[in-house]
């Protein structure tokens, strides 16, 4: 089995080296990730200037390729073979992200957008996040919780146009449950700050409000409880519902 | 009314102009677009960096402001009241971009990450978009239609959590009908060019696969049969198909 690894975080973060541990087993691996930070890149393409990457290595069939793309530039890329041609991805796992992709934070992550990519491509695609900020991140909890989720998915795959967005919390594991996206989004506030040139410059800032704190089936829920969310998320954004309510 | 508009063409682009007098009747207009273009952005954020705005013009009931953020940024910067504390936006309106944002299309588009913003910020909030790349494009013949769908949204806002996501073919327009978002996704090649520093570099491109070609309800058949496509588009992506399905 041929695995295509990336994620949001570049190719030297800590969380794609874990992934690609706990990957390792399942079989024959391609890192292609950014050569640094992606973060907050959602579906984004580069289109008005070309991608460079690089081979960084290869070794224990294990080869790392970081590019100067977006992650899904980076997917894209890896099935285009013009990496190699012989490597032709089964399964397409990113992550694992430093920070949480729960919610509405599946639409702005580098991280998710990239394992829509494999979900296009029409492979079984996981996106992993662990909800720490921290680059060097205490992964010991979650290890064995992803190696089985990887194992289900090598062995009862994914429905078509569907990718799995899997967040776990920081501490003991209680459990797995799937649960669905909560309602919610960041209440942006922005740091204002001075420039040498007289305008002002804006951090963006803020926070997540979770809109629904009292659900028992959301990905947040999942999280505070301290199980492991697998969020089953498609790609047809369609809202069904509205097809014979609206008018026009 | 206080209407924002933005796109993902930059703030110079001829559909931006034409998507302002289009509203123009409707209320008073706060444009806050990229200072150039910033396309296939889908919802990318800005956060490694502050971003700097600069108001372009103030006249007529249009104020201008172009920044240096991605079409989402301006969203939030909008709604942040830095710009005008006064001006809290009623309706967002987003484009008329330069190209098709129908099926997978609408996952990688700047012009439908904005549109998400006005959403979550729990606006009716609407992507428009032309099926021509020419940057002087012909607008006569949508003008009409998009200002019909303004009109009915101002009058019955949208479900919770759902944008409308407008395609308008080129050429004479038969109707609008409200559609779903076609399967399919772009095969891609990348166009392989040298560097002077050794390594090759790569060039996105390919083309669109409509997955669908016989189905009658999508957004690709009714740019197909010279129909003005309105995909109604949720932000949640949960797949409850799979809620009960999915065992781990």
């Amino acid at each position: 089995m041929n695995i295509l690894i990336t994620n949001d975080d570049g190719f030297q973060s800590k969380g794609i080296r874990e992934l690609t541990e706990i990957a390792r087993p399942f079989g024959k691996i391609m890192v292609v990730a950014p050569h640094d930070e992606r973060s907050a890149q959602s579906s984004a393409l580069t289109v008005k200037a070309p991608i460079l990457y690089k081979e960084i290595s290869n070794k224990d069939n294990v080869r790392v390729i970081a590019t100067t793309g977006t992650p899904a530039d980076c997917v894209k890329l890896a099935f285009s073979g013009q990496i190699d041609g012989s490597f032709v991805p089964d399964l397409v796992l990113s992550g694992i992200n430093h920070g949480s992709n729960a919610a509405i934070n599946i639409i702005y992550s580098g991280t998710l957008g990239a394992t829509f990519e494999g979900t296009l491509a029409k492979r079984p695609s996981i996106g992993f996040s662990f909800c720490s900020y921290n680059h060097d991140a205490d992964f010991s909890f979650v290890r064995e919780y992803f190696s089985k989720i990887i194992k289900n998915v090598i062995e009862n795959g994914l429905p078509e146009g569907v990718a799995l967005n899997i967040n776990a919390p920081v501490g003991e594991i209680k459990g797995m449950k799937v649960t669905r996206q909560a309602r919610g989004s960041w209440q942006n506030e922005f740091l204002k700050t001075p420039t040498p040139h007289g305008l002002n410059a804006f951090w963006l800032a803020g926070e997540m409000k979770d809109e629904e704190p009292n659900a028992t089936d959301t990905d947040e829920w999942a999280l505070k409880n301290q199980f492991i969310s697998i969020q089953p998320a498609k790609l047809d954004m369609t809202d069904y519902d509205s097809l014979n309510s609206l008018k026009f």
